[in-house]
This record gives C-alpha cells, sequence and structure tokens, in this order.
C-alpha cells in the first residue's frame, strides 16, 4: 500500500516557488505506516491535471491532492477529479450557505466565481475549512475494482496543515491495517560514498525489513534506516538492530546516531571535556563560527574567533608574525600554526583551530602566487602541541570553503574521541 | 513544447530532502522559451522509476532525469532509461578506464560498485562530469514516432549544474526554433512585502507581457520581471520597461537590480568608494564575515573581524573594555559602539561594523539577563562618527540572526549612498 502525492500550481513550475506542503503530508503518512511512491507536480491545465490524476488512480492506494480549490478559473482540481473518476460534479446549496455567510461575516462581497467552491465530487464528504474558504473533499471509491482513498486539499500550507490533520489522518488511520514506523539515522564525514556503501550494504542488506537509503551532500554520508512494524516495539527493535550493526562495521567515522550536526557532536564533545574552543578562519572567513553559533548555548565552549581574512588581521587578532607570512606565505603550514596558538593564546581557550587556504577562483599575489587552489592548511593545538594538516581540496570556492570547515571541525572532533 | 523533469531517489520521497535541481532546470528551460509541464518524483524503484520515464517519454518532448547515476545498486536511471526505451546498455571501456584514473589520481581504491557508472544506453552521447565520477548521458531518439530530446543528470547540483550548462542547454539550443526570454530582477531587503507589492503592483499590471512574480524570504523582497519575445531586443526592452518604472517607485529601497545579493552590493560600493571594512560580531558568531567571504575577491575590501561571542574575546580582540561589559552589559549600546570603533582600529579598516545581539532561545545570565530575546545592537563607524541602531527581531534563533545580519549591511549600503 503506497501513497502519491500530486501538487497542483502552475506557479509550481516556475524557477521560483517549490511545493512544500508533499513534505509535511509525507511525515503524517509515514506516520501510518504509508511510503509515498511517486509525488507529481502539475500546473493549471485541464488535461494534464485530469492524466495526472489518471496515471495516479492507476497506480496509488492513497492519493493526496494540494492546491487547485480556490475560486479562480484556473482552480480546476474539483473537475479533474470527478473526470478522472467519471463522477458527477454538482453545486452543494448547503455549501454555497456556508460560503455566503463566511464572505457576510467578514463584510465581504462573494464574487460569482466563488460558487465553484461549492461544487461537490458525487459521493465525496465535505473537510471543513476553518482557515479558509475551500473545503477540502474526501473519497473512499473504487477505481477500476481497486480502493482508493483520496483527498483534495488546499494549497496554503496554513489552511491544508490542520486540515489535514483533523480530518484525513483519523480516516486514514481507520482505512489502515495499525502500523508504526521507526527511523534511525548515522552521519559520517569526508568518506567517499561507494566505500560506505560497499562496507555497509553487505551488512544493512542482512535486514530486509529495514530500508535503508543513502544521502550525500556537503562532505557528509547520512544512512536513513526506515521500518514500519504493527507495533512500535517491533519496528525500534529492527532498526536499531540494523543501525548498531553498520554502526560497529564503520567504528569511529560515525560522528552520531541521534541526528545531531558535526557542529552539535563536537560542542558536546567539548563541553564534556571541559574544554574551551577559539577558531582563526582565513578562507572560511567565518563559516565555522557561524556553524558552532547557529547551536543554542554554543558560547558555554564556544569563545570565538578572528576572521583573519587579511595579512594584517592575521597579525593584528592572531599575533602571526609578519615575517612568517613574508617568508612562507599565508597559506602555509607556519602560519596555520602560528594563527591557532596565537588566538588560544588570544582568547585563553583550552583548544583552538584555525584554517587558512587558496578558495580561489584565483591564487593571491605574492608568496603564495605559485599555489594551487584548493591548498587548505588547518592546526588545531592545546598549547602544548600544535597538530597541521595540509589538504587539497577540489572544486569551486564554495565546495573548498564547505570542506575545508568540514575537515577542520572532523579534525578536532577525532582529537576528542 | 514542454518538457517534463524527474527527479529520481528514494530520500526525496522522505519528508527529509526535496528537489532542488528542478527550479534551476526550469530557469533554463525558460530561458530557451521551453515551458516545464510536469515533475514527477519518483524512488529508487525498478518499475516505478522505469513507468514513470514511460509515461514522461509519451507526453513530454524533453525530458531530464536528475540523480540515480551513482555507484550503488539503488543507482537504477541508466537501466530504467534503457529499459524504457528498449535500448540496449553496454559497459563503455574507455569510460571504465577513466573512471579508474579519476580514482587512481586521488589515491582511491576503485570498488566493484562503481563499474556501473561506465554502462552506456546505446546511441547516447556521454557528457562529461568534471565535478563528479558519474557522467551524464544525453539522447535524441524517437519514441513512438516523436522526437525525443532526454538528458541523465547527475543528482548533486554542484555536478548537475556546470554539467547541464556545458552540455545540454548548447544542444537543446540548437534543436529548438529561436524564441527569446528576458529577465530582470530588482532586490529590496527590510520592508514588508504587502508594502512592496501595494507599491509595485499597480504599475507592473501595466505590462501585460511581462510577468512579475514577488519573492520574500530571509529579511529580501525580490520582484522577478520576465518576457517571452521572438527576439531578445523586444524581450529586453519590455521587462527594462517594467523593471525601471518599478525601480523608479521604490527609489533607494531598491539594493540591486542586477541580481546581485546584499553583500554583493556592499562590497562593490565599498571597493567603488575606496573603503575597507572590518567587522566585529557577537550574536550572528560569523555570518557576515562568511557572507562577505563567499564572494570572490572579497579580501580586496573586507580585510576581517573578530567573532567576538564572549565578552573575554570582545576585549581580547576588539579592546572592548571588561568595565563596558560589566556596566552596560554585553548586549548593549556602548557595547556595540565599542566593539566597531575597537576593531577598526585593530585591522585598521577605514570603517568597521559591529553585531551584538540575544538571539536565544534563552536571555543570558549577569547584567542582561532582564533584556528580551530579539534585542540586537549594530554599530557602524569610520573613526570620527559612530552611528548605533536599536532592533528588536521577531522570530527565532536562526531569524534573528539572519535579520540582525541584514540590518546591518543594509545600514552599511545606506551609509555608502
Amino acid at each position: 500500500m503506497f501513497a502519491e502525492i500530486i501538487a497542483v500550481g502552475s506557479e509550481l513550475l516556475t524557477p521560483h516557488r517549490q511545493d512544500t506542503n508533499s513534505l509535511y503530508l509525507t511525515s503524517v503518512l509515514n506516520d501510518l505506516g504509508v511510503a509515498v511512491a511517486f509525488k507529481t507536480i502539475v500546473g493549471d491545465h485541464r488535461e494534464h491535471l485530469t492524466s495526472a490524476i489518471q496515471i495516479a488512480l492507476n497506480r496509488a492506494d492513497i492519493l493526496l491532492l494540494s492546491g487547485g480549490l480556490g475560486p479562480t478559473e484556473d482552480d480546476l482540481t474539483r473537475e479533474c477529479v470527478a473526470q478522472a473518476l467519471r463522477l458527477p460534479l454538482y453545486r452543494n446549496p448547503e455549501l454555497l450557505e456556508t460560503l455566503r455567510q463566511r464572505f457576510a461575516a467578514r463584510n465581504l462581497q462573494m464574487t460569482q466565481n466563488n460558487h465553484h467552491q461549492a461544487d461537490q465530487i458525487q459521493g465525496a464528504t465535505i473537510l471543513p475549512n476553518r482557515n479558509g474558504s475551500a473545503p477540502g473533499q474526501w473519497l473512499d471509491v473504487l477505481y477500476n475494482g481497486h480502493r482508493r482513498l483520496i483527498a483534495l486539499l488546499p494549497g496554503p500550507p496554513l489552511e491544508l496543515q490542520p486540515l489535514f490533520a483533523a480530518e484525513c489522518k483519523p480516516r486514514l488511520a481507520a482505512a489502515l491495517p495499525p502500523s508504526h514506523l521507526a527511523r534511525r539515522q548515522l552521519r559520517m564525514t569526508l568518506i567517499p560514498e561507494s566505500l560506505v556503501d560497499a562496507r555497509c550494504a553487505p551488512i544493512y542488506k542482512t535486514f530486509p525489513d529495514v530500508e535503508t537509503t543513502i544521502l550525500a551532500g556537503n562532505a557528509e554520508i547520512q544512512l536513513h534506516f526506515s521500518c514500519v512494524k504493527p507495533t512500535q516495539a517491533e519496528a525500534e527493535a529492527q532498526v536499531e538492530a540494523a543501525a548498531d550493526a553498520v554502526s560497529r562495521e564503520m567504528g569511529d567515522d560515525v560522528f552520531s546516531s541521534g541526528g545531531e550536526s558535526l557542529e552539535e557532536v563536537v560542542l558536546l564533545m567539548l563541553g564534556v571535556r571541559h574544554h574551551t574552543l577559539a577558531v582563526a578562519e582565513s578562507c572560511t572567513g567565518g563559516l565555522i563560527g557561524k556553524r558552532l553559533t547557529s547551536i543554542p548555548n554554543s558560547s558555554r565552549v564556544f569563545l570565538g574567533g578572528a576572521v583573519a581574512y587579511s595579512n594584517r588581521s592575521k597579525t593584528a587578532l592572531a599575533d602571526v608574525p609578519a615575517y612568517l607570512i613574508d617568508e612562507h606565505g599565508a597559506v602555509s603550514d607556519a602560519v596555520a600554526r602560528a594563527l591557532a596558538e596565537g588566538i588560544r593564546r588570544r582568547i585563553g581557550s583550552s583548544l583552538a583551530l584555525s584554517i587558512t587556504g587558496i578558495a580561489g577562483p584565483a591564487t593571491p599575489r605574492g608568496p603564495d602566487s605559485q599555489k594551487p587552489v584548493g591548498l587548505v592548511y588547518i592546526a588545531l593545538t592545546d598549547g602544548k602541541e600544535t597538530q597541521v594538516k595540509e589538504l587539497n581540496i577540489r572544486g569551486d570556492r564554495e565546495r573548498i570553503r564547505i570542506w575545508a570547515a568540514q575537515h577542520a571541525l572532523e579534525t578536532l572532533r577525532r582529537r576528542l574521541l
């Protein structure tokens, strides 16, 4: 049993707007143990919409439509669902009266086009919309001999969400066998996706009831496990077992098993070990600071740092000797080391991280002019010992900065293990 | 003639992830005068994907698929397109060799599963992917007697976008009748959307050939104008006229009419006026630094700054006297002023910006404990005069930080007008 979501609206086919209702609807469906197999986005176009509905009725047990219930001529969802199901559409006088009262209560004139909103598909249940004028509709029908549950929902999220929660969720729950979903997530960084998959697939495949998805992006790999069972305990036990088995294989590469981001994990570990942190960022220009301070209460362990973008600021904020920059270049082992050690002394933290690198697109003038774009040095110091890493990161400016920040945080996490 | 976009990946059917590639692809297609009629999102599921491809081939002239080209067993796009077209798939030895070299150059082991990425659909052109291991494929075929242009594209946006621009856009342009799209964009910040619309709608409605869209988010309002005409000159003239009329109405509120971001505009204005900038960020923790340094060559005018998150770092990096913090609290007019003046002196820039505020969720202890979440002070100094603004920003931690950074950059922009 699975669901399809159809988002209706020509604006959702422009470069500027995106359907977001499906994320909410998917989350509620998943809670009920139903997976979404297809999402279709279609414009306010009679033939396109009717055919998209027919395709969905042929392949999905549950069909949720959002949008196209308004008063304008472009609002075609009611008509097209009726046409796809070959059911008549009629104007419901009670609904018309409710609409009239709604407009009167707001001292608004009800124009003729609003009458469309009183059109009801034969056999449909009307779903009251407390936050807008377009009511939803619910159908439980046979289509070519298959049972189909269909909801027509208003497009604005502030109307759709309460309506779906109040009217559709209980109807779906009553129609479905009892089932419960459990999820787990493992996160890793700086490892190729193919390597993670080669090591983990043989393990997670031994859990046929658990659905496993690998996601990769922004230097991070996520393994998502989910399982649907008649009871929550069974579902939890299955995802737990799969996640634990994979976690054992990947060992310390797994930085998070509870959904925490890398910056959250690093802050937690710093706190547990009674460390404080300062950073000096050159090529990342505040990216690490921004990530750490996006977490509430990060101020307990993250004391601050320098955006040491120019040579002068490296000296002024982190006491990097000017001769070091002249001799070795700003992007060098020596300057990375001096940045970390200097900012630690200046801020008085127990640990400090620094990053200096060439993010591109051009190489800088002066002593760094012969060095390649993507060359990055990271240093981590505790005041006694300073560890420096040289990296060569491929890609454009944005990617180099993201990966450099990720390398720095991961270096710190491994130091704290 | 229209297009369908199929985004492939089970993760896109969860509540956590959303297809975003289609926004970029739609924008390029629109540039070529092609509208998108359907978007389909389907999981890594052989039958579902194959049938979605067949449906698309029956209804759309151009079919763009993103995702499912990676090395894992879940990556089925090549196979399913071949199956839908009833074309054989074969392993291309040259591609395999290119992959081998790619892995060798990175000192990585090429595991067996990577070999899939060398599978080529008969008749397809291979589209080189400079930013990842999975190449794209291009097909120009007859399907049930209709010409179909099909592109298989990698899922990660950093791979998809340059590949599509370099390899697919010229191929599509060559295959399509000439039709030209012109766009203009006006950007404003810190003004309510409803106010912008009330002032601008009566103006842009007098340009019926120009499509106008208002977007609001992250403290910014964007007005997008687009027009399609047989010649570029006609299209340009129309959007130009509409954008100019609206721009005259909004005056200095418009910070950009060429698509530049606020940080780009500020950097440009600083450069033109021979200014240099330093920043001291408390509650934004590096967000302004990160935004400014995301722009290439920002180092010409942005010298660096302090992530002055703790009280100690305010003193250590920007020479804020400790007694000021004790007396007024870190979130105060006096400390904002001292931060800006201190960081300017320390870095030696001509201008300096500072931000200090309570981003929440909790209020800090000590002298700031009676102040509300959302209270933010911004200071801007040129060494002679220091301007301080007090703001009360509504919303959660993330929103407060975004709006605070935006207020600071906008204050600087207005100072430079």
